[in-house]
């Protein structure tokens, strides 16, 4: 064998490993009983610190230097070599016991978070979230050190390798300085709230979601949906999931998730089989993949192409006709297309949404450079709040700072993808149109294979081959910026000023 | 850390790893999709390579020894530390390369099988069969001269360790010496079969599922029950899982299979939780499992007792009240005890399940031999039915040779557990008998607390701290041999000669 064919072959190990880590996070958040949380924690742990031995494997230097000259002739095995060294010089800086520490802590902050949620006890959630955050911190200096970068810049490139306070800073500014007078103006114009009654059995909502699914190409051979507390996806290429929760009064929030979800499920679905179990062939970093789920939700979705066609199928799976005239094309869009103040980001709008990622920024930069203390985060929560948002959440700590997961994960430097991929998002569709111009009679009529074509071959099926910044550039003709985004929401919304 | 705390840490790790197998298993069986199929196969091949590669582990040797005069204090220790010898023992026999294509070749004729059974297509899955069975005998070979035994031995020694041919064959003679005139006269007495009407739809089901399971004494927070092809169980006790499967137009067969499946639940849900991860936490063999199983479906609720308290539970979950007259506590009864010389196994009753089992003893032995090979299974098969039931298969495959998932799956060996665990299971039933003679009282008034209470303390929370053989005769008082579980068919059956 090869030097190349050896590495690949270890890096399948180390994908066979991972996708047990993947598929057992899955059965812990959607079908294991409570008191499992212990158990599958433990075995978690493990996996993790076995994926990280197995890459700062020393006998793999040799071997990374070998296949250097044997990838010469390819593209694609010399970004997977590329990625290898990447993931080796990063996890080669942590110690395995860091490894095992932070997953436990996570694992366990993460359980507790949800019944300390629900209660509102800040209190008791707290000391936890300081040892999460203690160990985040902890890697985030090792990582910086060794990359030879600010701490929350290593943290950022974890999830969006590249990604740059230096990069994020003029864009979020330019966001904190449009949207919120924006916002106030689409407010004002907006007409009352308008609720549908139909009906909002799990059974026909899931209905529905699979036919929409269907329709946007999802590959139920390859994948399933199901609920869980939080909507999200997870899975390989072969073996799709995607989850989401249903309101028992209204469907929008639920098929919204679920077209979300979808979104990320079709990149899921449509990475290069022929690259799979090797980094190049995986999905990019979190900023792109947001842009894939924002892209259908906000971008196709939320659009009136999209809402023609599925107008007649929302009605039949969920019996709205009884709504008689108030349930038409304008009712569905305002519905699908309202603009709020919210406490809680995962029910934002698209045009308050940034707004929330800038909060918790600035919160992970003041605590990473060490301005603040975790037990300051209520505090700066509701400073914060008010200056973007206007009001605060003083003891509601359950719709304020513990309303994500994500710190209660370990998950530091994550947020700002979201925002990110919503530009990206914009930008994407700004480029299809450019392509396609008349895409969105397809939608329309309820076909998106020309669509998911476009998605697979400029972005999906590209895997890991060039970074998220320079792909972006590549299928849009620029670099990423907020202009597609602002044009956006400003065609969308400010028509109604 | 003394040797003894390494090697309890190391075995932990190895646990974690099992654990993974094991859900992912519960995830292939019970949720993946189609498309998931070769994925998981070589995620699943490479968690057990990992498992058998820590196991063999050579500094492991060195913690051994020193472990040995640590655990003195302690029978648990010692227990554990003789289980871990054995294990590596079997471990190092085996190379890494043919565990992984055992793995590989199992897992994909297993999924084969599924559907090459449905169109009852023997010449196709014969390949993949002949390779799985190759390669066990092959393992089988290996691990017999390493523990100098004969190679079937060592194949019915892993499922239940200190199983031999030796001990079977007697015991199996006399149930082939008894029961099939016994079954004739069985069958010539009963009254023709009745069925009852009612709401069979899979919620009913599963709720009475879910109340009887209660009632039994299952944990929900600690377990659950899902639906799948086959009826199974697996699980850690804090995490135990068991799944039925149910029929649109009767309910006896999927509820007998949830009691059994929940037989082996109460079992895993009932282990030392102080010795959890450690082998010695676990449970017994096959048989021992078995027995646990049966001794809930069979002992106690095909008994009078659990009918009479089960049966307007059953009534108000399935609606049966519409029958009339006709539905009643000798009705009942009558259908849960049903004797028939059928085709399939799984659906076979208590009095000629042996005989189903006799003959995939017989082919094991003759192939393991070498007396025959695979492609002579379907002609063996009729040979045996024609002598064990009075008729053959012929080209019916899918209920003959290909009905069981053992073989497709690698299991040579495990097919002997079934009826010995019945055997144990009369033994055990008629032990309670002695010591709570009043007991059957409790199950009449819907109580099992005290039957659990006297499982946990004799059986399940002994983990495997003794032999089964041992433990079998620690709790009744004598070695297994088959003369309870005659003595239990003719009290039960034989009254209506």
């Amino acid at each position: 064998m090869s030097a190349l064919e050896q590495l690949r072959d270890r890096w399948r190990t180390i994908h066979n490993v991972n996708h047990a880590y993947q598929y057992l996070s899955w059965d812990e958040a959607v079908m294991m009983p409570h008191g499992g949380g212990r158990g599958r924690a433990d075995s978690l742990a493990t996996l993790k610190r076995l994926v990280h031995e197995m890459v700062i494997d020393p006998s793999l230097e040799a071997l990374v230097e070998q296949a250097r000259s044997e990838a010469e002739g390819s593209e694609w095995d010399q970004a997977n070599l590329r990625i290898i060294e990447r993931e080796r010089k990063r996890a080669s800086a942590i110690p395995s016991d860091l490894v095992m520490a932070l997953s436990k802590a996570s694992s366990a902050c993460e359980q507790e978070w949800r019944n300390l949620r629900q209660q509102n006890d800040w209190k008791s959630v707290l000391p936890l979230l300081t040892e999460v955050i203690n160990l985040t911190l902890q890697r985030g200096e090792i990582l910086g050190e060794c990359l030879d970068m600010d701490v929350y810049d290593a943290m950022l490139d974890e999830y969006e390798p590249g990604l740059t306070q230096e990069f994020v800073n003029p864009i979020f500014d330019s966001l904190v300085g449009f949207l919120p007078d924006f916002v106030d103006n689409v407010i004002a114009s907006q007409d009352p709230p308008r609720k549908f009654s139909g009906d909002y059995s799990p059974e026909s909502q899931l209905d529905l979601a699979r036919k929409l699914m269907k329709t946007l190409g999802f590959n139920f051979e390859r994948g399933r949906i199901d609920t869980s507390h939080h909507p999200f996806s997870c899975g390989e290429f072969m073996d799709t999931r995607i989850t989401t929760r249903f309101s028992s009064d209204d469907f929008v929030e639920s098929m919204y998730a679920v077209l979300h979800e979808t979104g990320h499920a079709l990149y899921q679905q449509g990475l290069p089989p022929e690259w799979h179990g090797q980094p190049v062939g995986n999905s990019l970093g979190m900023m792109l993949h947001e842009s894939q789920s924002l892209f259908m939700e906000m971008q196709v979705c939320r659009g009136d192409a999209f809402l023609r066609h599925s107008m007649p199928v929302i009605e039949e799976s969920l019996s709205l006709k009884g709504n008689g005239a108030a349930w038409n094309l304008d009712s569905l869009s305002a519905a699908v297309r309202r603009v709020g103040r919210g406490k809680i980001r995962v029910d934002a709008d698209e045009t308050t949404y940034p707004l929330h990622v800038v909060l918790r920024y600035r919160i992970e930069r003041a605590i990473t450079s060490g301005d603040m203390g975790v037990d300051d985060i209520p505090a700066a929560w509701d400073e914060n709040m008010r200056d973007l948002f206007g009001f605060e959440l003083g003891d509601d700590f359950k719709d304020g700072c513990m309303q994500d997961v994500h710190w209660f994960a370990g998950l530091f430097g994550y947020f700002p993808c979201y925002s990110l991929g919503a530009l990206t998002a914009a930008q994407f569709y700004k480029a299809l149109i450019r392509d396609i111009p008349d895409i969105e009679d397809d939608f329309a009529a309820g076909s998106f294979d020309r669509v998911l074509n476009w998605l697979r071959s400029n972005i999906h099926g590209q895997g890991q081959l060039v970074s998220s910044f320079d792909l972006i550039e590549k299928v849009t003709g620029s670099p990423l910026d907020g202009s597609a985004f602002i044009d956006h929401v400003q065609s969308r919304y400010g028509s109604s000023n």
